[in-house]
């Protein structure tokens, strides 16, 4: 059962061949990966990821090697293999050294634990901790 | 039906007493917040997790700030309701300004997005993102 | 805005009435929590569920206490603040002490803690490990 | 280690062979997929999930593709490979188009970003929104 | 604490209200709710997120319905609060009945059972089932 | 691309080298599996996760067995593959039959839908179930 068709680099059409271009020169590779070879199937998908990924992603009150670690975290904690993956990977490109993946590892563990026992506890939160909307 | 029984702050065992003195003192603050309370009901959770988080959250290859933020992400994406509150509060003490738990949040989400977008389309590993472990 | 109705006990049609009694019987109380009173709006879902419930919950190879230890475990790291409370009750009537609590939640915590570890790490199955179907 | 045996369609037991016959009498196939299988080495579990895939798959007030897609989109939620793998193939038999499926996936993708935004920013739900259950 | 400022509809900033004025419109309501107050603090995830659901939640190979129903599977699946309030709330609007919600929940609950299985199993993908990406 | 460097028993640094032997006394085997391979890498968190491990899964209140069931239904729900894989033969090493296997997946399986059910319908919680917090 084929699920989808992976458009290649090269062989695409216009519109898309646009975002694979655009990638390429803003990661300063020759290389696009499956993730939006697949994406490229259904061009108003791959047009709002890539649009999204450039904005959140970008240089702003949190550089962008701690984006990239926060993203690891998420991954990580849903289990999506290949984010972890393609993320961890971005991440080492961007200055992560084995010792800050260990020590991210080590965070988000820890916060999977103590989630839990707040969680199961059903700790009440601290009048001091609510938010308040004005 | 009474879940747990919290230990006040001034009113412990010395075993449990200790680790709220510790606590306070590493924190700067003379406020025990409603988790470890609940903790102290029970001193060998209370003795190993305040000895996990001295370690884990300590300086290290990564800055306080970044892990209190990762932690976080982690609460988001576990909608662990009083972790949020209670690590948003810490980043805050930290130096987390209002646009970056903006930008926080805006990576949080988009990495769930892809995250089932990459889950959903089943999309294999590039060769070049597997681990090798040797 | 009305979500559901809930149906209550001695109100209820004739169909849905018979579960609530055999739910009374079974239990050997006279009263009948939220989640039936919800699940009653809608007549097949709480003979299916009731239906379950009494087949996988019966004492069998494992006990009904570990049994309802489990289902907290499950609720805890899902986060259903409903499910947490009933079952958390559950257990409590049918023999879990504070300690066994606090040591199952110690469990759960340290569960979701390698989880995560695991899954971070992508730490390839151990050939012994691995499943064989035959 | 062997996690669980396969019974195999043909070699089965009376009682499992009859569930086995109106699975592909039901689907219109001749072919156990690996599923039913192994719910077929303890038969009360798999007796009681073909029961309820019968009831809840059902056509009903919702059509049964509608509901193959909310299998999917869940499945996709929850990370399980074997199920998204195998309620994609039903979706698509039950005429689920490419783009539709690729406009499912969009839909979930969404939903797993802003539920993040929702729960990060601990938004208060609108007085408007609350159900109220009388 | 205060985590984020609401803004409210009527004194917001220009580029803030048009989005909020085109909700309305959108909606046909002259109401916003808190999300979008929320998002409003911090305008690149305003534009950003009302863009994608215009897009994402247009009329298009599924209908808006069906969209909304399966927003609302993801919700429940995440145990989103606000969000399953939300969603719910609007699928009612799009003609979702009474019976419809009730087959829904049937859905999801059955697709969050089967996944354990499926996965504590590790029921290996039948061949026939495997995506081809070619 | 290598993300971890597995340490290999007999291979190790003194400080691995000792918590490996301890490992392979406690459990009365000659054999490390990769779990404790890829954490040597970053012995801080090898030491604390064999320290927390020890303390939490010995016998207590609760039984050794009843709590690795306990964790293999935290990792199946957590779709934590090797983690399943691991405990799973933890378990069965400490007496855990197929049929207990059988039933520990019928309840983590119906946990999962009721715990949906449950968070769909956002059934309030009863009074009496409610923690009290003194």
């Amino acid at each position: 059962m084929v699920m989808v068709r992976m458009v290649e680099d090269g062989a695409a059409a216009p519109e898309v061949q646009a975002v694979f271009d655009e990638i390429k020169t803003a990661r300063k590779t020759d290389w696009i990966n499956n993730f939006w070879k697949v994406l490229a199937a259904y061009p108003p998908t791959l047009h709002r990821i890539w649009a999204t990924v450039k904005q959140v992603m970008a240089p702003g009150a949190i550089d962008p090697l701690t984006k990239e670690m926060i993203y690891v975290a998420v991954s990580v904690t849903n289990n999506c293999e290949y984010c972890i993956h393609s993320h961890t990977a971005a991440a080492k490109n961007k200055g992560m050294t084995d010792e800050m993946f260990a020590e991210l590892l080590a965070v988000v563990g820890l916060a999977n634990e103590t989630n839990r026992l707040a969680n199961g506890y059903q700790i009440p939160v601290d009048e001091k901790f609510k938010p308040k909307f004005d």
